[in-house]
């Protein structure tokens, strides 16, 4: 059995507005499938991992701020999700994922694990190279092996694996050793030598991992070692585990690689040029990348060489080559909350964010909660919620009372007032949050009011 | 006594999205007075005709749509203002001007009336040129006495006014014939022969236009002709009564007169090159202008030449040479309803409309109703109100019943119900309207309940 571990990481300010830290580059639907349709590189990754020719389970490894985002674009019951308590690094992101397994799955100590980034974008023979990853490791070639990306130019931005001899031919080689980020002179050099780019996909036996995991923690409980997460180092798997492994082999790959994190890649594999409520003037714009999320109408003309972004955090405009270096002004500028987010219940959307000068507050919101969701029972100590529901049918409890709600009900729920919702069908509400701090973390909840489904 | 009449007219779609059919150009607080405060092109102007060393009264054409506009920018008691009924043409709007300071101000027949655009952008002398053009009235030179500006290139755009002979001097000069948007060599050939660029501005006896009215209608009442008005030929003053007048002078001026209709013109004047919340890379931005009246952060990098502008009515952004011919991208993207408007008690923004499947539709507003203020006592019959208030302090009266409300005060104003509301602190309302028609004319007004000043 292959236990593929695929770990969904990234706050992702490179994609700003597009992606926040709720919103990871990898769950824009931005990509388009064989069938036309628009997917993410997470749906991508996940229907070119249903085509490997090997029986294999999937285990997706994140922070619980992604868990709506990938409920929502996965099939349910297709992968098991462990939530790392709280976001540290790869080394015990994956240790974690594979105490869930070895633990709560009940895999094998000689079962075979692959853990992959779920936001590559790559071609089918990459995500095809999982059994032959799988037959290295049981064959006992190495403790860990690696796939290696063969370099199509000597890019200075990522890590070269350098194999013993010269990566001639498509088995696993030994390695000699690892190198980060060299000059441009060190890439060509490092080619000459038949070196592979790191693309962050280990693969090794459990019983290997849980062996090593025993040097971090005595417990040999899942939910101790949750609880105890933090103790865990905050270092990446590449430092702590692969460049201290004393048997590592590299496979090879030749194909498309990318890593789609900037505006200019990004673009260049996008479904649509335009997607959005926007009019673009063809005959004025040359290469332009437009996305528009906003309710806003946008026009767009005389520009080349550009994208334009507007999302509910915010409006980006710049050139395709400025885009690359525009970190600084994104952190100036960016707000510090998400402005929309996708949740197991729906999704909501800030329309307005006020602050009087008394320091008040006041935020407004859309929320869509999914017919046969619900909120959670809950209760906010610093803020009041005024509900308009402007479309849908369904449920409001306020302190244990339920009542039946509809276009054109008005709720009042004050600070301290325990309340949950659930939708009959798609319930749109306009939610204005007045109090002196209004942030998503004034929650206190209480499970499920209503059994799930009922 | 010299009785200035400014017409304010425009629409505006050229300056989209940071105008509207309420805020016309006219109204945008981009310019820079002497002071160094932000001031709009009508206080520009209105400040400018202060300075002209001559007895003067002003008053102010225009249409419902910029009442409250002019109310809010304009000192009170410092012009008259004369609604017109609705939007015809200059000739009808200027002698319903004429009527007012004839009927109801008390002018006599023998006053000059000089009408001007209120939406030049001219030096001081321009407007200088006011006791000139009296004088000339007065001395019976002409039936009307014209403002010719001297060409500074052969423009294609313009209206030329061709004098008998050929202007040198200052003084007035008698017309020969007029000339509408010429080639540009025929441009070239006018300029040759001393033509003037019309701007505009025409000076006259009230008697003389009074006269003229009685050929459209017998009424003396002015309040018969506003009931009348649409009687009125809805044509340009130039074409109804300048190119059929007997005797037509033209005065010349020398110097700045601009018409800051486009974002070419409007950006060379701009106070600032940025405006609102966004951060530009000034490293790789080189001529560069961004007006962002949204709470959307924004952030510029790697763009020349263009202009970015994002208001609750749109996004725009363009190369500023391709700025003069975005008209029918703006009108297929445009939203048919204004989103931020200035009124006589405050303003309001559109923070989100919603169209569902079964017809119904939601519109969220700010509204802002300023201290001392009030809504007129009004009910809707298509729409039902919820307001939250999240900040200030005032009343709502609900079908005549009265009630205190101030931030967590929570309204519902449902179709039929006779409301209105005052504001003893600025007072922030988040109001959602939910119905079928959510249109600003599904309006039934009543006056006003309180008292003024109480």
């Amino acid at each position: 059995m292959i236990h593929l571990v695929l770990l969904s990481g990234g706050s992702g300010k490179r994609l700003w507005p597009l992606s926040n830290d709720a919103r990871s580059k990898q769950f824009l639907k931005v990509l388009r499938d064989e069938a036309g349709n628009h997917v993410s590189m997470v749906q991508r990754v996940f229907a070119q991992i249903g085509r490997v020719p090997a029986e294999l389970d999937v285990t997706i490894a994140t922070g619980g701020a992604q868990e709506g985002s990938i409920r929502a674009q996965l099939p349910e019951g297709g992968y098991e999700l462990v939530l790392e308590p709280e976001r540290r690094d790869t080394a015990p992101a994956i240790m974690l994922a594979c105490a869930h397994l070895s633990m709560q799955q009940g895999a094998g100590d000689g079962d075979t694990v692959v853990v992959m980034p779920i936001d590559t974008f790559a071609d089918q023979a990459y995500y095809d190279k999982v059994p032959q990853l799988d037959a290295a490791v049981r064959s006992g070639v190495a403790d860990l092996v690696l796939l290696g990306v063969r370099p199509t130019y000597p890019s200075e931005k990522y890590g070269y694996i350098v194999p013993n001899g010269g990566a001639t031919g498509d088995g696993p080689m030994g390695v000699a050793r690892f190198t980060e980020k060299p000059s441009g002179d060190e890439a060509e050099a490092l080619i000459a030598q038949g070196a592979l780019w790191n693309c962050g996909v280990f693969a090794f036996r459990l019983g290997y991992l849980m062996g090593l995991l025993e040097g971090y923690t005595d417990t040999n409980a899942y939910s101790e070692l949750v609880e105890r997460y933090a103790e865990l180092p905050k270092i990446s798997f590449d430092y702590e585990v692969v460049e201290r492994a004393r048997r590592v082999a590299v496979i090879p790959y030749s194909g498309t690689w990318k890593d789609l994190g900037t505006w200019n890649t990004l673009t260049d594999e996008m479904a649509d040029r335009y997607a959005g409520r926007v009019v673009v003037d063809e005959a004025t714009c040359d290469n332009v990348h437009v996305v528009n999320e906003t309710g806003f109408p946008m026009v767009v003309a005389g520009l080349a060489d550009a994208v334009v972004v507007a999302t509910p955090d915010g409006i980006l405009v710049t050139g395709k080559e400025a885009s690359a270096h525009i970190k600084p002004q994104v952190e100036q500028a960016a707000a510090s909350r998400p402005m929309y987010e996708q949740r197991r219940w729906g999704e909501y959307r800030v329309l307005d964010a006020s602050v009087f000068p008394d320091g008040a507050k006041a935020l407004t919101k859309e929320l869509i909660i999914k017919a046969g969701q619900q909120l959670s029972y809950q209760r906010h100590a610093r803020r009041s919620e005024f509900w308009t529901i402007v479309s849908g049918r369904g449920q409001v409890v306020l302190d244990g009372l339920a009542q039946d709600v509809r276009a054109g009900s008005a709720i009042k729920i004050l600070a301290g007032v325990l309340h949950a919702a659930r939708a009959q069908e798609d319930l749109h509400v306009i939610e204005v949050q007045v109090g002196d701090i209004l942030v998503e973390e004034d929650i206190e909840r209480f499970g499920d009011y209503w059994e799930a489904g009922r």
